[in-house]
């Protein structure tokens, strides 16, 4: 009977490991995103979204699809490194809802010279071949 | 052999009638909650969110948590029917994620005397005992 317990508890473990695993994956992506976009690096920046024509970006009342659609969309509104600032995320809650699809919520804010924009991201990871990508992002700006 | 064919074409269509169906299920939930708000019935509206203290409503640059706190909140910015004016939902885009899960985005505008807000919303949708309920909301309001 011990081996069961033992094999059972062996389960257990590795799936609470697997999912923290998968939720660190995801942090990680996250705080690579902001190092790249605090280096002025949109690109490296992008590379935490899917790069396909399907990913949805929406923010405010504007929506786009694909990813080049994005980066083009990122390039136009930040030209340079003042208009990029300091990108922080905090508050970030990631939530698992399958083994391949997570909901990550969180609180953007960009420190720059002349001010302070901030608001909220909704983002849906998807577990693909090349790792967790992000496929959909809705990112809402407070009125300040 | 036979028999096996048609049992893998029975369990094909069940599973793909079962995702047409939760589709559907969503969508009958996001017109009972636009018919609700269109009578001035806030509560009714609300029924479509999941009745705990774990629902996440994010709106700009505020979140707030649980049902009541929404609620309380919805009742608080739209006082009268002249404010609540006329919700219509669009272009809505239901995605499922796992047989549990589901992903709404779509298009929110109201009508009124006075204006015309719309924006964007995303919504994270959980099957549940009492039926699908959303579990998250993230609206964005357009600049115009």
């Amino acid at each position: 009977m011990k081996i069961y317990y033992f094999l059972l508890l062996f389960a257990i473990i590795s799936c609470n490991t697997e999912k923290v695993s998968d939720k660190g994956l995801i942090k990680k992506i996250l705080n690579e995103q902001a190092a790249a976009w605090n280096e002025g690096n949109i690109e490296a920046y992008m590379s935490g979204y899917i790069q396909s024509d399907s990913l949805r970006f929406a923010s405010g009342g504007n929506v786009s699809y694909g990813w080049e659609t994005t980066l083009e969309r990122y390039k136009k509104a930040y030209p340079d490194k003042e208009t990029m600032g300091i990108l922080i995320f905090s508050e970030i809650d990631i939530k698992l809802i399958s083994d391949e699809a997570a909901l990550v919520f969180g609180k953007w804010e960009l420190e720059r010279k002349s001010d302070h924009p901030w608001g909220l991201f909704t983002l849906l990871f998807k577990k693909k071949d090349e790792g967790w990508r992000a496929v959909h992002d809705h990112t809402s700006s407070a009125d300040y």
